[in-house]
């Protein structure tokens, strides 16, 4: 167990980032109706801004335009000048980071919520940079608390890789990734959810704000391996389909020896590792292109410290 | 009750379509499956074709390049020259009308199989231009006796409606509506399903073609009114959505008075009709663009005569 409390300052910039994917129409949807109604955004100690991440995507009804904007805020990108601002999410990524950012400096927004579908079975999944974001691991542990339902925390990241999701503009950062809902429909009970989620965390920090303190506790979360790929012909083309053991099985266990694919030829294939792992979007649409079948996890637990609002405010 | 049998002729040139739709994948796979080993559509008396309707679609996992190839089978389209032909679907709509028809000609195939996909939960829905196409509705209560689980028929037809779909290239035609599937998923359990009702399609054919008889019978099918478009503001931006308690109730009886949409301020819209319908396709993804939240249709029931082979081939 961790023997100091985490010291966090008083949060007075929160943005609600929606269609950071156009085809992922709750956070879509829901930045809309906050642009025009920003009422339930608002709290005693600070208001959050609602805002549509990549709007010429969002027109079309498609993932990006050009490249996967929660792609486009690794380094080069967001210091590129020249052929690479000719792409739309290059330069889009760049705006979020002058408006948002920029990352790292002082005058980052304290928190950014980022509002994702995904058509996996993942619940209503809560995704984090990494267990050491000590704030954003007690709005989780908030969440669970307070929401009905599952709501694994996802956490993205191999230590060593560059930031680059649109959360990491912000000094602390939530993703949300809801499923299943098919990319280009608007679910009820999954927006609902989503708002009801949104609004647990914007109540979080407004306790936190309030002078709140939050006890140390322990948490089971699901840090991501590697992905793993359909099984594919030399020339790209899937030669099978995710099996119908494994379809829908976000987050439960799969051992050695269970079947992952089934072939067209009828052929199953089952997994090879050593050990039992936590698949993740699973079938997911977008991930077809990315040679993502369904990312490997492992279940870990965590002790998180104590959290405390700091006497002063941000620096 | 008919009294006299219908006649049909022996069917010799079948065909089954994948990818009219490219990102609607179960018929995309298989179809490419078929296409390297066609040994599941071989029978006694006939071998099916398969043939994938849309490539340059399905290349890119998107629905259409220019326009829906399932909307280009209008007289307009086919006998159109010069501009229109830039249009990759007019022009694939007329190859394929060369190939497989040309349509109400002696010449055209005796039977086409439409592979689809929708994220509305239609279950196995089977797609009928009209009741008059006898020879199809016996081939749908075949499927309804030898198929596990719901399998409603939908007419596509306003009887004065000029032919539209691929399905009309034939000289009698079946679509496949399988849903909910995410566009650009593959679903297992979608897979084999669509692949079982190919299968008992084709049998039936065989039998057909054997000379086997088929008594007359009442069967339910529902068929289309009209579309029902989601609430918009007048420059087209949808202000509400379907209402979860409709959510995936297709062919289920809507009464006057039953919710059908809730807005993003949280009020309801409830159906105003004079009498109890029947909505499907609701909440399809690719129907936004289309400004249809569901169809409104009516439930009918028929009586269908007798089917009989004519001892002489088809002429």
């Amino acid at each position: 167990m961790y023997s100091t409390a985490f010291v966090g300052h008083h949060l007075n910039r929160v943005a609600v980032m929606g269609g950071t994917h156009g085809n992922e129409l709750s956070g879509v949807y829901l930045v809309k109706h906050w642009l025009q109604d920003p009422s339930e955004l608002q709290r005693r100690t600070f208001t959050a801004t609602p805002f549509l991440a990549n709007p010429k995507a969002t027109e079309r009804c498609i993932r990006y335009v050009n490249q996967d904007l929660n792609r486009s805020f690794k380094k080069s990108f967001l210091t590129s000048k020249g052929t690479q601002d000719d792409l739309y999410e290059v330069r889009r990524a760049q705006e979020i980071n002058q408006l948002f950012g920029p990352r790292d400096s002082a005058d980052a927004f304290d928190f950014i919520f980022d509002l994702h579908n995904t058509t996996s079975n993942m619940a209503a999944c809560l995704i984090v940079d990494s267990e050491k974001s000590v704030f954003t691991m007690h709005m989780c542990h908030h969440i669970q608390k307070h929401i009905q339902g599952p709501c694994p925390i996802y956490l993205l990241g191999w230590p060593e890789q560059e930031k680059f999701a649109l959360l990491s503009v912000a000094k602390n950062g939530l993703g949300l990734e809801l499923g299943p809902q098919p990319h280009g429909v608007l679910r009820a009970d999954v927006l609902s959810h989503m708002k009801a989620l949104v609004a647990c965390g914007l109540d979080f920090i407004d306790l936190f704000n309030q002078g709140t303190s939050f006890p140390a506790f322990d948490t089971v979360a699901y840090k991501v391996i590697e992905p793993m790929d359909f099984p594919r012909s030399p020339d790209g083309e899937i030669l099978g389909f995710v099996h119908p053991q494994l379809q829908d099985k976000d987050f439960l266990p799969l051992k050695p020896g269970d079947p992952i694919f089934q072939l067209f030829s009828g052929e199953e294939i089952f997994y090879k590792g050593d050990a039992t792992i936590y698949p993740a979007f699973i079938n997911e649409a977008a991930y077809y292109k990315k040679g993502v079948a369904f990312f490997k996890l492992e279940k870990c637990t965590f002790s998180i410290p104590p959290l405390e609002a700091s006497a002063t405010s941000a620096p």
